[in-house]
């Protein structure tokens, strides 16, 4: 059986213990989470988990059936299969040496990214996008020199049926 | 002691079970996470965790502490109090009747944010930025008709010292 990336959206009564619990579903399995995002949803008492995760279907639909069983799980929904927007941010600090800036910034400029901090060394890159535009960029800005990175994680919507 | 918020970034091993233990020494003690991203870093094997918790400093130390035990911890750094850049992001699934369009597009305009799928019924908008500016976001949209969102949750890099 193949393992395929799924990607799930839960929502979660927001009270201590219960990410710890769904994560450990997973992990008590043997499945890696490859990222996950976690915050509140407009009720303050629920809260959205997205989560990215590479299982085959049969495991995939054995851990839905077990979040069902936990109660705080409210709703559990997987997106793959589904028509879905997805997105996730990237924080980049790249070395910005007075002889690539220009570079750099016609690369925020292609690939519709933000400075949104600007040091003697650094520039600092906020990006939106799919997986596909963050690694394309990050490929490009990897020559230059990248500091460090901080990753969202997927989100996802439904997209509403046309 | 006052709890007020704190926002940690955690360099962690990328394997099954790191999140569900690190999230449990949370709940162990009954702190609240109330948002946290977890993704890779440039480096496959390192994952980084952007956590938001309400604790008091002298929970928060000892939090700290149990987190440098855990063998699969790299680096734990505690951003507030230093300079830092946060931003979150949103997707906002917004009800669409013909009479609101161009008042949610001015609110888009306005806000800087994007529109990422558009539907018979619903825009669907990406938006990122702080607390603040992604609270006053959805407080304008509420009244028009919000029917679900998608938060990141918060991530951060140190700002460079100037």
């Amino acid at each position: 059986m193949n393992e395929e990336k799924h990607i799930l959206s839960i929502l979660v009564d927001n009270e201590p213990g219960v990410l710890s619990r769904i994560a450990g579903l997973f992990s008590g399995r043997g499945y890696n989470i490859e990222s996950l995002c976690v915050a509140e949803t407009l009720e303050p008492k629920i809260s959205r988990i997205t989560m990215v995760t590479k299982a085959d279907s049969i495991a995939i639909e054995q851990i839905k059936k077990q979040l069902h069983k936990l109660i705080n799980t409210i709703k559990v929904i997987e997106l793959t299969g589904q028509d879905f927007v997805q997105r996730e941010m990237v924080l980049v600090k790249v070395t910005a040496k007075p002889e690539n800036r220009a570079e750099i910034l016609r690369i925020v400029d292609i690939f519709r990214c933000k400075v949104v901090d600007v040091g003697k060394e650094h520039y600092t890159i906020e990006v939106t996008g799919d997986e596909g535009k963050i690694n394309a960029l990050l490929s490009l800005l990897r020559p230059i020199g990248i500091k460090e990175i901080a990753k969202t994680g997927i989100i996802a919507l439904n997209r509403e049926p046309k």
